[in-house]
Formats: structure tokens, sequence, C-alpha cells
């Protein structure tokens, strides 16, 4: 499947806080077709350090497809012979640079001063986020989705959409998602990992120039991440456990030495980091932390079906099981499939396709 | 319940990797009395950045009593009416600017060179950790122990034990432990606690002086560490929650106003954090990275109790559930007890009494 990022531009978007800003851009994906009736689309929203790359090739010879690649296209879980897949880079998309996001934020070029926002770019919240997704799916003429859907930060989205649009989704998937709200936890967690990126000298309080990133900070916020997401399961069957990096230099010789799945990891976050800018990880942190629609889902109008990984740290299946109560006591139908894998919250993106019976059923009934 | 530290010193000893150290010296607690056939000790070991300081107060006026003081005392879980129990400061302990630990590691001084160790100092295992403390227990002349007990890498300590010395132990009490092994999803993350202050350009390849600590470095390895042992109740309950840190300064308002629980968390670590030497975290990360009694457990003559908090995300109930089986694979006897707190790793210190009633029965069987 070959496809292509498009963008969709707004001239203006007014903020939930109240701040208006000029000229906004998100980048987008669609797979399959829009059908005439314009009610087959699905949106798909994208995890924390993703883009909406979610499925198929630019080119045949790209080495991967998009992160849902395995769950999107014709007669897969998502079937693109009947739906319309839809996936938008977020506002303050993180890996700003890897030259095919287009997104709005602190690293954007502010039209009234000729430079980056920076840090006088708005706090952004969720309902921002899927504010702005609201008008690229306006603009393709859809008045009522099939579902949304997304894995972690995709599933807060996929959620917020439900009670900020209620008449517009009638089913969401949460693939291990946070629940009804991020959490004292998870923003504990969040400080975390973004203060790598804050007591990074290079950081400079947020106004370092776009090219010269605080990019060690990047690095191990990236880490973080990553590393939270894995399991023993992981480290063991895809990184080298508790091999040496160097045969010649074992760990119990020297705390000097190391060992190879941490090597790994760390060529890995080197890589990742590089495509991203500081301010994008700490804005879209600070929307993860105030996420929270506990008050407001008695607004919504959908059923819910909830998919935590049964290994996952990250989004325990005790969230999801207080999420599936929370949503039954505002009086709707809510749901929890539990994807019983070594991986963790990884395997919220590699093994999705195994939950296709329960999705497919899902998004057939009423 | 008024308790002094006690220096044990050897001339010298000899790690496993065949490296002789010079005039070793730990600090030691005692509580309760040693009986006129020494048969009725219990030795208690150290969690990670804990110290010898399990229970009592060196003065009255003290604010906090020894970190298991829950747990051991007159009539408590380890009832000290019955038990003399002994809790020795790890070879390179953490907080070795506390004014109370005693501790040979990098920080201390090699007397033929008179300057520290620093990085020359030799990767320690575990087995040397324990062997040291075997020095101090044929120092009291006790040649059996009633048990070894421990949390977190206190159990591991206690693990090692049942497989380095089996004839001095009949019974292991493993509380928030690893299992059998720290497994390659610990050496990561220990990796991930180890990296801020390898990154801190203060810390110079090791060789920093011991008055000039990479400190920034060390706060962040710190708050790692706190973080990690914390779930969601904890920041609830104990931290403030979501509460803004300043009323007038709203996290939603700028991404430079923080969290209450945030700045509680970096409060303490900045606190914590100067008590440390950077060099001694790197060692005892190390340590714990090599930590494995898989291939030896079959040497062991104990019984164990294997005690995990279902909430915990750092020492999984999964993993103890596999210490078990493995344990009564190599022809011993096992339990597992699971303390259902909602405070996680944390609970294995504060929440033990809870547990008095199985450990009791645990200590009076043969």
């Amino acid at each position: 499947m070959l496809v292509q990022r498009q963008v969709f531009s707004m001239p203006s978007f007014t903020t939930q806080s109240g701040k208006t800003l000029k000229d906004v851009r998100i980048g987008y994906e669609t797979y399959g077709t829009l059908n005439a009736a314009r009610d087959n689309a699905i949106l798909i929203c994208h995890y924390f350090a993703g883009t909406a790359h979610a499925a198929g090739k630019y080119e045949e010879t790209d080495p991967l497809p998009g992160w849902w690649d395995g769950a999107i296209g014709p007669g897969k879980t998502f079937d693109t012979d009947r739906y319309f897949v839809i996936c938008s880079d977020m506002l303050c998309c993180i890996p700003v640079f890897n030259g095919k996001v287009v997104t709005t934020g602190p690293a954007t070029t502010n039209p009234d001063t000729g430079a980056p926002y920076s840090i006088d770019f708005p706090v952004i919240r969720y309902s921002d986020i899927v504010g702005v997704q609201k008008a690229l799916i306006d603009s393709l003429g859809i008045q009522k989705l099939v579902a949304t859907a997304g894995p972690s930060a995709g599933a807060v989205q996929a959620l917020q959409w439900s009670v900020q649009y209620p008449d517009m989704v009638p089913r969401v998937i949460s693939v291990i998602g946070p629940g009804l709200s991020m959490g004292a936890y998870g923003t504990i967690m969040g400080d975390l990992w973004a203060r790598s990126i804050y007591t990074d000298p290079d950081w400079k309080g947020g106004r370092y120039a776009p090219k010269e990133q605080p990019i060690k900070g990047i690095i191990e916020t990236t880490r973080q991440a990553a590393v939270a997401a894995m399991t023993e399961f992981t480290v063991m069957a895809q990184l080298g456990g508790l091999a040496a990096a160097e045969a010649s230099k074992p760990p119990e010789d020297s705390i000097l030495n190391n060992y190879l799945a941490v090597n790994t990891v760390d060529m890995m976050s080197k890589m990742n980091a590089g495509l991203c800018d500081a301010n994008h990880f700490l804005y879209l942190i600070r929307a993860a932390q105030l996420f929270s629609i506990e008050d407001q889902i008695q607004h919504a109008k959908a059923k819910y079906l909830f998919i935590p990984v049964l290994t996952d740290t990250i989004s325990l299946v005790s969230a999801n099981e207080r999420a599936v109560k929370a949503v039954r006591e505002a009086g709707l139908r809510a749901d929890m499939a539990v994807l019983n894998t070594p991986g963790g919250h990884l395997d919220g993106l590699t093994r999705l396709p195994e939950m296709k019976d329960t999705i497919t059923a899902f998004l057939n009934a009423d």
C-alpha cells in the first residue's frame, strides 16, 4: 500500500485557553476510499512520539511501513476495503524533523514575529489537538465517524473526541490508554521524562535556536519513554539480553563496560532524538498531564472498547478496569479485552492484529 | 528503642574477581540480645539506597526511626524479645555522607595511595557484599542464622546468602525482591538510573574529588529510583496529587509552572542526593545487574518466603512466581504471600507489619 502525506491548513485556531494561532497546519494520511455517503471513516490517532504515518509505505523501498500497518489495510483489523482510515499529525508532533511530519508547535515560525514560537507557544490540551483534527474531518465532508481509535496517546485523543464531539463518535477503541485521565502517577512520570530536557543547559529556558537542540536532554527523554515501554521479554528477545556489548570487555570487569542491550537502547535513542524538537516533547507531556475527561464522560454518546496489555507497566490493566467502571456509571456501554502478550506497552503497537475478531465485532455491532 | 552504629573491620578482603582490598570497614546495628547458644540471630539486609539503620533511634529526639522499625522491635514481626537482629551497611553503601554510614567503596581512601579508590575500586558483586557480612557474623560467634531477610536489594542479599553459605541459612524472607536474578529488564532499568551520573560532566569519568560530586546527576538518579517505587496511590495520598505548586501559577498556563507533587519529589531528591557518593550508586547498580543465583539455587538448604507487593512495578509478582517455581524445581520449599496494598514498591518498607502472622509462622516452622 503506497501512501502520501497530505497537508491540512486553517487560517486560525483558538485554543481552549483562548489563544489564537494563525496559519495552523497538520499533516495527514488516508488509507482506503471515502464512500459516497461519507459515512465509512475511522479516525486513527497516533501515539506520543508517533506521526500520521500509521500504515503503508511512501516508496516500495521504504525499510518499514507505518506504525500500525499490521492492523490497517485490505482485509486487516481496520479493513481499508470497507473503511476510509484517516490519521493526522498532532499539534506539537514530536519528530518534526523527520522529513514528513507537518505540525504546528513551538518549533513553528510565528507569522507575527518571523521567529519560532518557542515557549511563547500557548500550553495546549488534548481538546486543542482534537479541535484541529475536527476541522480536518469537517474539511473532508465527514459528519460522523464510524469510530475513533489509537494506542497510548492515540487512545487519549480517541477518548477526548467522544466527549468533545459526541454526535460524531459512536465508538471508541482505546488501546494501551491511561483510562479517563492521565492520573497523578502519570503526571509524575511525565515530569521524569521532561526533566532531562529542562535540566539540559542547551535548552536555554526553551529559547534555543531550532537547529541547536538540547540534544543530550532529548536523548534521555527518548530513552525514558523507550525503556518504560519495554519488558523483560523485549530485552531478552529483541535487544540481545545480557550479552556484553564487546566480548573482550565484560561488564563484570569494569563499570565502564556495558551490555549489548544497553548500547542498543542508546543507539536507538540517539537515532530517534535527532528527529525531534525538545519543546514539542515538553508541550505534549504537559498536554498529557492535563488530560482528564472524568467530569465530561456523561456527555458522550459512544460505546467503548478498552484494550490494555497484561504486561504493560505504563498503562495498567487496573486503570482500564477503572475506566470501564466509570463509563458504565455514566450510563454508557464499555468492554475490556486484555491482550495477553509478554511485550508490555509496545505490544499495543505490534500485537494489535491479534484483537482483530474482537475489534471487528465491536465495529459491526450497533 | 535506642540504638548505635557499630563498626566491623577486617584487615583485608578478596573479591570474587580476585582483587584484595585492605582495611575493609562496614557499619552495623543490632537490636535485641544474642542468647548464650548464639542461635537466635536474624540478619536483615538493607535496600538499594538504604543503610544499616533498620530500626530504633539514635536519640529520643530523632524525627524518624530506622527504615523497618515497624517490623523490628519487641513484639513486632522480627521480635527482639526473642531474636537478635543484625543489619549492616553494604559495601559501597550509597548515603556515605549521612554522618552514620560506615562503608568501603570508591569514596574510601585507598591506603596504598592516600587518595580515594574512585573507579579503580574493583567491580563488586552481591557475593562480595555478603562475603564481608559473613565475616561480621563470624566475628559475633554466630555459626548459624535463624533467617536472612530484607526488602528489594536487601532481598537480593538474603537470597545470595542462602547459596553462598547454605549451612548458615535455613530460612530466607525475600520482600519486594527481583526473584533469583535481576533479569534483563532490571539491567536496562539500572542503566537508566545510572545514566544521569555517567552523562553529568562533573562525573569526570569517575575521578571527581569526593567533595565535588556530580550532584545534578545524583539528583536525577535519586529521582528515578524514587518515582519507580511510587504508584498512583502514593502520589495522590502522600504528595499532594495534582494540585499546582503555586496557586497563582497553574500548570495549564505555562509549561514552566508545575505540580506540587512534582516539586515535592524534586525537593526529596535534592535532599537525599546531598548525602550520596555518585560512584557508590554506579557500583551498586552494576552489582545488581550482575546478580543471578539461578545456577546456584540447587546448593541452597533453605526454605523461602517471597513477599511481593501486588501494585509494585519494579519487583513484579510474576517474577516472584517464577522464583517460587525455580526454587521448588531445585527440590526446596518456597511459598509466596502477596501484600495486597496500593503503594507499590515502597509498601515493602512501610506495610510489612501486615505480614506479621505469615512471617512468624514461617520463622517458627522447621
